[in-house]
């Protein structure tokens, strides 16, 4: 932030506008992921409270890195899908919109302050004082969720695109064909990045071996997915006021969720689905009707389901590994309380 | 490349997008630094002829990052600018708004596209194959990099936006109170991102200590700034044909350049750049006026004279510099041929 400052008042900005989204809320969860694997996968047992409440210190600068490139990539989404509110609070475009005056020059601040946010975040993994071994192979990983994300941002952006008619005119038809599946999407932007992509990062800092690593991914993926399930469930049935993000963005932005995927052959679903997704001006009534159906149809209950069943093969991978170096009750219960934390979510 | 395809259609052009970019053209300066400043750091001497000019080789997939964060820059840039037109064929979104129909996708498609070229950029210096300790060290001196660079993007673009008038009018006078100065920017975007951050990266994969990197900075500080007055000396006396670049965009959109910066008390060419400077619609005779008075007033000649000072200072720190373990023809002959081509260049 000093740093920031010397250059001038509107470096500061852009600055502060990092990191006033990154102390606003957020769940943290990808960060407590880092130190849950972090905890769990250190050498050497101990047997005083203390110390196992500390154990994750030596991750703290990868946790502040993750949240770092968590800002980076929701300032650019929000500008990407028009969103003005994120985490209880105006979105980034929307501040330094207001401070420029004009909707361009807030654009492009936001864009750069999303791409300060992510220089941020690689300097504050790489300033990790564990072995340098460790921190690389951790490094390698984080680039490689980065990567993963973008990716299914870029996926996600197509599928929507495809499933609508161009600009803001609402949806004809959900036609799957030709796209990546939802759950290649959830995979990329939510099992790599939200789950997945911190156990490893957090084993890795720890000196990990390749066998844990791949313990921790089977672990992971179906949680990562299952998280993803309930952020689709939420984004219909939550409450802002626990999300912190606006209701029905998701069918209003043409998002193909595991929701609408449920209702792929529910041919009345369709008409309804035809005239909310995608349609920014979508009316109250039309939303409510379509939210009723994707109830009454059992779409909800299907989803839910399927959430459950990956909890449990999380839960199974979980009961799986062996945790050979007497840290095992500790270990178990940080990450099986990250699975209930992911899987049971209201925010 | 096939991991982007693996995905789906949308995934693959986003990724040869920044291929094609990366590929098509451009002067791989900052490549060529780390080449030369990690074969001037490695330690032991070589009497072969081949390992000279194979001495480079560990530092390749450092290369590889800095072009690919220069693909990154330049597509956020573009958008940023309006600018159509990069390294002689069109900028990535408008390449991505033909594909995808509308302005709006194509500019989300690009930061996008921008955005996971700065993953790749991080995975390829990660992957480098030398002691962990030195790819860590380069690695944060490349986040540094990173961060320097997007600060000096901010503080341009709000110079730019504080000398004129909102929108797309023209300025009405260049008014440099409480703006960082041009050098200070020209610090940041070029010195740091174009000549000492890459220096820095070759010495440190190379193992060098912190003397030898002081010294480095010491050379390249200077430099990089006179690469920056030369950038911003073709911007309007250079060739496009051979900068890629249209000619008088940098007068247009009214970036404060070293030349702009060279009138500021001449009365009658503050009149004439008030016509011109961040106008997009600028008459081609106003501009010509502008830059007759450029050449006349002498403001080239002083912006030339500072640029061989800067180019003098760096060859006289080149020359303290010292290369104990015998290297020292080879090192100083890499490093001073960067000197006259950064400086000198009309490209």
């Amino acid at each position: 932030m000093a740093a920031a400052a010397q250059i001038g008042d509107d470096v500061l900005a852009a600055a502060e506008a990092v990191e006033h989204l990154a102390l606003r809320g957020g769940k943290r969860m990808r960060a407590a992921l880092i130190a849950a694997a972090y905890a769990s996968c250190q050498k050497g047992a101990s047997s005083h409270v203390d110390d196992d409440n500390t154990r994750w210190a030596g991750a703290l600068l990868a946790m502040v890195a993750i949240e770092l490139l968590q800002v980076y990539l929701l300032i650019h989404d929000d500008w990407m899908d028009d969103d003005e509110v994120r985490r209880g609070g105006p979105a980034v475009h929307v501040v330094l919109r207001n401070r420029l005056g004009t909707k361009r020059l807030g654009d492009v601040a936001a864009i750069l302050a999303g791409d300060l946010a992510c220089g941020y975040a690689q300097a504050a993994l790489l300033e990790t004082t564990l072995p340098a071994e460790h921190v690389l192979r951790a490094a390698r990983a984080f680039a490689q969720i980065q990567q993963d994300v973008v990716k299914g941002q870029i996926a996600e952006m197509h599928s929507a695109r495809r499933s609508c008619t161009p600009s803001t005119s609402p949806c004809t038809s959900v036609d799957a064909t030709a796209l990546p599946s939802v759950e290649t999407i959830h995979s990329l932007k939510t099992a790599s990045y939200t789950v997945t992509g911190p156990l490893v990062v957090g084993a890795l800092l720890a000196g990990a071996n390749d066998a844990r690593v791949a313990e921790l991914e089977r672990f992971g993926r179906p949680l990562g997915i299952a998280f993803q399930l309930r952020d689709d469930l939420l984004g219909v049935f939550g409450n802002p006021a626990l999300t912190g993000k606006p209701i029905w963005n998701d069918l209003r932005q043409g998002k193909r969720t595991a929701l609408v995927d449920e209702l792929r052959d529910d041919a009345a679903a369709q008409i309804e689905l035809a005239r909310v997704l995608g349609n920014a001006n979508a009316q109250h009534g039309e939303i409510e009707a379509l939210v009723h159906t994707m109830e009454a149809s059992g779409a909800r209950a299907r989803v839910e389901a399927r959430l459950q069943e990956l909890l449990g093969e999380a839960r199974r991978a979980l009961g799986a590994m062996s945790f050979s170096w007497g840290t095992g009750d500790m270990a178990r219960a940080w990450l099986s309380g990250a699975t209930f934390a992911l899987g049971e979510r209201s925010t």
